[in-house]
């Protein structure tokens, strides 16, 4: 049972995915708002309006008429009668003419007529109705206009945008109070192998808990997806076809945990094309951990095997399953992974045309008084989930490299 | 009224307030391990047992003794009788003795009696019940022993630790369903201003539409909180000194969102000094935007006095704020924001003895063959909310520089 795979790196893998995978507008369903952080619109949005509505004051001090101030400084200063104070949240209820200013705050809407705002710090209260002014301003300073910040017609965000803070309060600005987003892509996760058990079951002898089915899950609702479990199937073509089957129809793609022996991940291929055409598009890829992996499109819906050991499964997620969810949700720029740079400790050493990923621990460093972070690998064999719990990010050695040496500096993709 | 703010760097802020912050186990409540994702463990985890809990193949092929394969070569192989296979999930059923081999896959058990595993690719199958060996393997070669991934008694997550993927599986993997977890911060927002209208409503003439409530949410959303909206007052001492108190009895932390003008951020101060002990701590900051932000502690909450101008709210709330949610939660290292290196694409002019955040804008540029990451400046006035929507991030002009250079390499914190 000797295997050539016809592996492919992963970028290339992901690739040629990527181009036939359909890129139809997503099911689109409206949330609230409040809700809506981390999901992806799913129309352009306009504004109906203009923002701000009306002028608005930068500044506490004094809506006036430029023209009145110019010329004005500390030894001849410009003298205002004030004319009343422009209240918080109301028309302003007055208005000023030649050499008449109105109390004015942050926020706050100009006097009828006035067409700029002296600062506070530059005015000096001469009697309870006059004040003087020492530094002269510009038609429109201190002042935001009408529009300013956007105008009605404006795209304010665009289709396939993931949602931030500041995006939710935009809308909430404009006055929409619920957003139509994409619809989480439904991803389905089988879990497969005569070995695996549910976690909350005793493992017999030779049995192992099932891992994947919780990583994989965390991992697809991290990234903005609905995990679909299917549960555990056993090392059976026909049970696994069928769950596959059925699991596939609910959701938007699917992904095998499969079995660890070249066997099962041969079965993995023969059912990735059973369920239909074009099936399976790459198997194997040229990184460690990983190799196993299988990509594939049944009809419109893409189709992973991930290899059954833990951490393969994950960094695999990471290089492949993780972009095209953001893909199937609409979203035009695929956010990128954190990552930091630190100086490598220790030597290490990769195979030319592979790409390595090696757990790191990151700490800092401050022998040499500047602090510096150092990455430090986790050894162990790459089947050892808690080398990833030990670790804060992936070091990867690039296909054309042979290793990396301790000192380099390193860029950490924080896992 | 002109102000005299005794200001801090926002660091030293952040310190004085961390400073006097208690630090108590924050309340705990077990959640099953599939919603446990971003949740930060209550408790120190310790293993209950062995992973893995018999020795595994780490390879396809023949578990025997590894002194039976000493001095095998292409040349000379070692003939082994192969005595069965070890099913997956089951005990192996299969011993060996002194020249036999027992079929073995992936993650399986090994044989009884066996201490190592030659690779498939290693062997040569002669007949029926016979292989050759042609490389030798050392004992334990190609095997995961017992206890080699987490031996029982072992610390596998620590108190205060942010709940990964890998973390989720690995509990997992031991069997642990539920996970004692911090209860979420609850941080009340208090929305202030007689101009602040609910975004359902369309905004007389001097009104404005509640953007802080929302973004603010958002914030605390994002970084693990639970928000605890007070909904919006006017510009009334006692009714915010109600609303400020209510909302504290029922939370963690409070933020209000205080008005923009003088007279209504001197009021937040003096309600935090009002609702207890020992109230107002740094009354403003030296950056731009958000100078006149307010932190304190009533009793053992802090409470944080945000600008009313969204801007201005929301980077503070990421200095500030964002890191005592954290603290809150028992969270021992608090994540790093998100950042990039990019080259700035103009001068940037700043004040020294004041740190500046300015929105940016990244596009690659590609011009050079080589493509870099641009940062260019989204200008503004600081108070619109739309320039932080069409940013994908800030950079920092540091307290001791009088501004950054165009053609500089700086970093962008993601935002």
């Amino acid at each position: 049972m000797p295997e050539f795979f016809n592996v492919l790196p992963p970028q290339q893998a992901l690739a040629a995915l990527l181009e036939v995978l359909p890129s139809p507008a997503p099911a689109c369903e409206d949330v609230p708002v409040h809700e809506a952080l981390g999901r992806v619109t799913a129309t352009d949005l306009v504004s109906r309006q203009d923002l701000p509505t009306f002028p608005r004051s930068t500044v506490d001090g004094y809506s006036l008429r430029a023209a009145d101030t110019f010329g004005a400084t500390e030894g001849l200063p410009a003298y205002f009668s004030v004319v009343g104070v422009v209240p918080m949240g109301r028309a302003p209820g007055v208005s000023v003419n030649l050499g008449e200013a109105a109390g004015t705050y942050t926020g706050g809407m100009l006097a009828g007529g006035a067409d700029a705002v002296v600062m506070v710090e530059n005015t000096q209260q001469v009697d309870a109705d006059t004040i003087e002014v020492v530094r002269p301003v510009a038609p429109g300073e201190n002042v935001v206009q009408p529009g300013e910040d956007v105008r009605e017609g404006e795209s304010i965000l665009p289709r396939g945008r993931l949602l931030r803070p500041q995006d939710i309060g935009g809308l909430a600005a404009l006055g929409i109070t619920s957003a139509p987003v994409a619809r989480r892509p439904r991803i389905a996760v089988l879990s497969m192998g005569d070995e695996v058990v549910s976690p909350d079951r005793e493992p017999a002898i030779g049995q192992i808990r099932d891992v994947n089915s919780y990583s994989i899950a965390s991992q697809i609702l991290r990234d903005g997806g609905e995990p679909v479990p299917l549960g555990i199937v056993s090392d059976n073509y026909e049970t696994q076809l069928e769950a596959a089957r059925r699991g596939l129809e609910h959701s938007d793609a699917l992904v095998f945990s499969a079995g660890s022996s070249v066997s099962s991940r041969d079965m993995t291929a023969d059912i990735i094309n059973a369920l239909g055409e074009p099936g399976v598009l790459v198997h194997g890829l040229s990184i460690r951990p990983g190799k196993p992996a299988i990509l594939g499109m049944v009809a419109d819906k893409p189709v992973f095997g991930l290899p059954g050991n833990p951490v393969s499964a994950m960094i695999v997620f990471d290089l492949l399953v993780r972009p095209v969810i953001y893909r199937l949700a609409g979203c035009l720029a695929i956010p990128e992974p954190a990552r930091t740079a630190a100086r490598l400790d220790r030597d290490l050493a990769s195979a030319s045309g592979r790409e390595d990923y090696v757990p790191v621990r990151l700490r800092r460093n401050g022998d040499n008084g500047a602090e510096e972070l150092v990455a430090e690998p986790v050894f162990g064999k790459s089947n050892l989930i808690f080398t990833l719990i030990r670790a804060d990010g992936l070091v990867q050695v690039p296909l054309d490299k042979a290793g990396l040496y301790a000192g380099e500096t390193v860029t950490v993709t924080l896992f």
